[in-house]
């Protein structure tokens, strides 16, 4: 079914399809941070975070997110609507962590309620740096009006989600989602939602799993995928 | 008039008066950039600073913004509300210059239309960081209603300051302004608006007339800072 290489990311590659509005999403094992800077590859990796954004996806679908998934190919692959990634980052903290608390000094751990979101402009050759909605507005990523619709559905999927995880034992510390648009001009929830994307962090034990592992050198990562995989898994 | 040094900052000196609520802003001749990396002094430059930033301030009053002016003492020295000072850049551009070309790469000189509104943390040790409503709440800086109050004056302040230099034949750029609550919660604008604190370019020439000229070693820093004095004093 994958024609065409489309795109080769840090962690996914994106194939054509005989379909020109759907794409195959082929989850590879390689892992990086600090923008490509740090690089490794996990056996497994692709195919489990494949299979835990999938879940993910399942879960917020059938809570009425509107999200690219079509179908799961086969174990690593995806079968999507092709969109026009918007070229944010969109962030939800429920806890301070990360570069929040480098950047204006939250104390780590520190609850956040409301939410904290934020909008990083996906741009490597600025290094990702946050902007506000007059900044979008500028680089012409998005309207004022599509911010608020996606401020929204960050809400939305924040709520599914810190349900979800709370019930396999993990605290929703933050994680970064990716919108694009339809060819109707739709906008919808793409990329992944995995370890790579989210800090996830044990309630019970607070242990981390998920990819600041992998940033602070802490070993363990795969089997703290692999964790997550089976969580989610035993849940359905 | 002046009793006790409350505050030493970079460009100027807080004084305690006889009246708790009120004190005497002092414009030291001093210059700095960087967050304080680039050091120097500038014979007359508070005296210049002190009057023009005095003038603009009387005619946004004049136009019915709040501020915490009350009156000049003498040519270096201000007689002013003391307020809280809520710990915010906020910034209006525009036109690109400066960090949100090097930031997000938008091109130095597009025209900003309508400007860009930005708030900066205002702390030293994390060298000012642009932040969002969101996280300038979770700080306790500022609630959101105050924030969009707080925006409201930036953009009638900068309808307001635009036409002014256009008067005397200067495009507004960008400008850094700062806000404090009075005792009764009353949001003001305070601290100073002068060269130090805009981005001026000569309408016709397009010759920097501000602290850009000291940013960036262009010499005829005070020559500059003298040109704009004279220009607003011609104009009354
Ligand atoms: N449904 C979709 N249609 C088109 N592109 C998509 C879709 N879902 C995700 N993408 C994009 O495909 C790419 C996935 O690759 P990957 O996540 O490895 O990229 P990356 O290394 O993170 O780099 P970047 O995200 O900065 O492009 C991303 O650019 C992502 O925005
Ligand atoms: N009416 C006022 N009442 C109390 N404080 C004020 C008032 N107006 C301005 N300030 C504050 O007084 C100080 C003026 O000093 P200056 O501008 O030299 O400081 P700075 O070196 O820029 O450092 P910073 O602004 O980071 O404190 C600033 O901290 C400013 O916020
Ligand atoms: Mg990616
Ligand atoms: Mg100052």
């Amino acid at each position: 079914m994958k024609q065409e290489l489309l795109y080769e990311g840090k962690a996914k590659q994106i194939y054509s399809t005989a379909n020109p509005d759907e794409v195959i999403i082929y989850y590879k094992d390689d892992a990086t941070a600090g923008n490509g800077a740090k690089k490794a590859q996990f056996e497994d990796k692709g195919r489990l975070n494949s299979e835990i954004s999938r879940m993910i996806y399942m879960d917020l679908m059938k809570n009425g997110i509107k999200t690219h998934l079509i179908k799961s190919v086969n174990e690593r692959e995806q079968l999507c609507h092709k969109v026009d990634i918007i070229l944010l980052e969109a962030i939800v903290r429920n806890i301070a962590a990360g570069s929040l608390v480098k950047r204006i000094g939250l104390e780590e751990g520190k609850k956040l309620n409301p939410p904290i979101l934020e909008f990083c402009y996906k741009a490597d050759a600025f290094n990702d740096p946050l902007i506000n909605d007059d900044h979008a507005v500028a680089l012409g990523l998005a309207t004022h009006e599509e911010l608020d619709f996606i401020r929204g559905e960050m809400r939305k999927i924040n709520d599914y989600l810190k349900a979800l995880w709370l019930e396999v034992g993990i605290d929703l510390v933050d994680f970064k989602i990716e919108f694009g648009r339809m060819k109707d001009g739709t906008i919808v929830l793409a990329d992944e939602i995995s370890p790579d994307t989210c800090r996830l962090w044990d309630s019970k034990t607070g242990e981390k799993l998920d990819k600041d592992r992998f940033r602070q050198d802490m070993g363990g990562v795969i089997e703290a995928y692999e964790e997550i995989h089976r969580r989610l898994k035993d849940r359905t």
